[in-house]
């Protein structure tokens, strides 16, 4: 028992110590851990499962909209990285460089891929010839590789995991649209899937992508009141294009050059579901992409005819991700260990239930007690998945709600940044001297500037001069 | 009609230049092209969807023998590498090497992964302790990079894709077990899902793993002749245990060394399904790895009602991957496409047909047209989807028994390699000195010590000393 209570005890609880109960639940729910190669983590089978749940499930979502996959070199040779200024000046400084292949130097050194557009606009380059061609919209699930100084677990390492869509289109209109609609699959998936609310907006011109005329992002709030942003969708124009001469002959046999788009997003989404959902017992996934949905626990399992029938009712479960412990721990234990992995639902079936013909499901997340008959199970376990999923995005969103805020004027600005963590919403000039100045002066960012504008007043936060622009402001990982 | 021969007459035929032949298949069927990167490639959409289908079908047969995903860094320090003697004197030769991280020099250099037992055994040496830790059964899907000099689209690049399985087990015979089971669940996979017989056996200490005790192998005969090598699975013994320290302690409460296996298969294996399926019209796919199954082709689509009908057949057709060409290329020329890209069936639909509820099934690799009626046409085009993955591999398995020969003496053997492509049955004496000769001689290697042994003579068909072992030769990709 002492040893069942040690399992718990030892993760750091959220209200002292946010950093270090997040690291606690992604070593001890066995989701990731370091490496010898510093900088770089192992996914663990606990948490690769949650990659590849969240991986089919928006590439399913990718494939409804005509997207295709493709898969492009990791080596990108440095004059293709120049080809574009501004984003060679965003990447050369954080990329690892190759120099020898086998015995030999390199002619000409080659960088790990830290993202692929240069890539991408070389092969447009070869392939578009006529608007015959267009639309090109092509993914590719694969890793990068930046080359980072702080990591942290899922939400900054030297590798990680994500995907990169990148498209080319013949209009200015068809890139803006593509652009938004792969933010909003974004928004809807984090919504649907991941039981995470987010705000969908634009970048300022200081924090988009290197290269991209357009960022669009959502972000999404922490429990600690930090943002996340979650996923970005970039807007080219044509600037790429004109770099990388990506023409093609219109119907009225001119030569114009591709609009282009790209979009992405990384396993830092697992970081975001444990920050959102997680609680001091640990991970809390939401249904749809916990890989064991259901744990039968079967209690007494000595007892003649209690694995059998846990067993049986695995059988009947089998429309779900379901799993028996019978492993020779203590049903206690398992409980905790179980809460610690986030699995969404436990069933407890004992001597007694089997003689009632029931078994008690408990949820992971409210921690109700529901006694079920054996006859309907299957439905009922469907139901509280089903509830539980929905539940955990309305909390969430309560949650992000209850902590956001509206400032008026610099002193409730920085207070608000001081003392209530959270977004807060205010009016922005525009200027960037503005953004450095609050940056400086409280270590917010601005998150976005949201599609859903409210006017709160018609003055900048910061500087007071005329503002139209309402802006998300906060701390962020 | 001019332009539409042309589409196919560029192709040229595999009997007058087979390489050439690939190539073009390569390239036309839209698989794969070369890239700015040298010695790297790009998998465009419809040789990456390819991938995805075996991917994802493998990955079903691994996962239900007990393997979990994982996924490990692709660096890989060169201290690490160099742990165990013979992998590095294998591997070293061919990798490629980050010497520069950022703006900085590193203070080791990392290598590429070109395979990850070291990475795995260091991750291992973690993550072990105890009897209770056993097996370990993981496996990734990634890229590897070797630096080869010359490259062939799917058979042989600098970077390519590929899944690598590494497990420790708490004895030798589990390591052996599980060896053989992955060899199994390959021979298994590629007869059932790619329609390719496969030799099983084990290679030769002169063509094993570097690290290996055994290696084993499944061999497939492509209609050029030539052996192509599609899969290897590895019993490493202990000797990476002993190299990276990873013991267990025992129920007995002693320590001992894990053992364990690796096993792979790459992007090769669609190399291997064009060069045994392929004709002189293109790609011929294997129903159950065709991305697209089925392509409706409306005839005389300009007349009422038959793009209607056209798209109430795709909707009936919806339990297959279905396709409509609507485009406005006239029937042939999308047919010579189609036969290109090789979709196993197309249904030609016009006026007339609609006229007499029916429409006409062509399968792609017999060019068998079967007049159908509307009424029960999803039935029908599953058996004949089932036909066809069933033939496809009665007909490989019969191309390679006829081109599989047996030779009692060294003027034999020189005389099948010389004049009959395929594989070569021999004895041999069990001398390196012996295979050496015979590349030598001939340029063909030993494939393998098939599992199914027959005693063709009882002396080595090179040295004519006495042998015991039968082995598979041949010239191979």
């Amino acid at each position: 028992m002492a040893k069942e209570k040690k399992f718990v005890e030892s993760i750091t609880a959220m209200e002292d110590d946010f950093a270090q109960w997040y690291t606690d639940v992604v070593k001890k729910a066995e989701l990731m851990d370091y490496t010898s190669v510093k900088g770089c983590m192992v996914f663990k089978p606990a948490g690769y499962a949650i990659w590849e749940l969240i991986q089919r499930q928006l590439d399913d979502r990718f494939k409804a909209t005509g997207v295709e996959n493709v898969y492009l070199p990791m080596f990108i040779p440095e004059s293709l990285l120049q080809k574009e200024k501004d984003h060679v000046e965003g990447f050369a400084p954080e990329v690892a460089w190759v120099t020898k292949g086998g015995l030999n130097d390199l002619t000409e050194k080659l960088c790990v891929r830290p993202t692929s557009e240069t890539l991408f606009c070389d092969f447009y380059s070869n392939e578009i010839e006529s608007y015959r061609d267009l639309p090109k919209v092509y993914n590719q699930w694969c890793s990068v590789v930046r080359w980072e100084k702080e990591t942290r677990p899922f939400l900054r390492s030297r590798e990680f995991l994500w995907q990169e869509g990148h498209t080319a289109h013949a209009t200015a209109e068809d890139a803006q649209e593509r652009t938004i609609l792969m933010l909003n699959t974004y928004a809807q998936f984090c919504e649907d899937v991941l039981a995470i609310p987010v705000i969908k907006g634009r970048k300022t011109d200081k924090e988009k992508f290197a290269g991209a005329e357009a960022t669009y992002t959502i972000e999404a709030l922490m429990h600690d009141g930090k943002a996340l942003q979650s996923g970005t969708s970039h807007n080219f124009g044509d600037g790429f294009a004109k770099a990388f001469g990506i023409q093609y002959t219109d119907k009225d046999n001119t030569l114009k050059y591709v609009h282009q788009t790209s979009w992405g997003v990384t396993t830092r989404l697992i970081g975001a579901v444990i920050m959102v959902h997680g609680d001091n017992s640990g991970l809390v996934l939401p249904p749809m992409i916990a890989p064991t949905q259901v744990m039968i626990v079967p209690i007494m399992q000595k007892k003649e005819g209690v694995l059998e029938k846990a067993a049986w009712l695995k059988d009947k479960l089998s429309n779900f991700r379901v799993k028996v412990d019978d492993t020779d721990k203590s049903p206690g234990w398992k409980f905790s260990e179980q809460e610690m992995r986030g699995i969404p639902v436990r069933i407890e079936i004992g001597p007694k239930d089997i003689e009632a013909n029931k078994a008690v499901i408990v949820r992971r997340d409210t921690r109700e007690k529901i006694e079920c008959s054996l006859d309907n199970i299957e439905v009922k376990v469907g139901e509280v998945l089903k509830t539980m999923q929905k539940e955990m995005l309305e909390r969430a969103r309560a949650h992000r709600d209850e902590h956001t805020f509206v400032a008026t004027n610099y002193e409730e600005f920085k207070d608000a940044v001081a003392n209530k963590p959270g977004f807060i919403k205010a009016m922005w000039c525009g200027d960037e001297a503005c953004e450095i100045k609050i940056k400086e002066d409280t270590t917010a960012t601005s998150r976005c500037m949201p599609f859903e504008q409210e006017q709160i007043t018609d003055t900048c936060v910061c500087c007071g001069k005329p503002a139209r622009k309402m802006v998300y402001w906060g701390k962020a990982y």
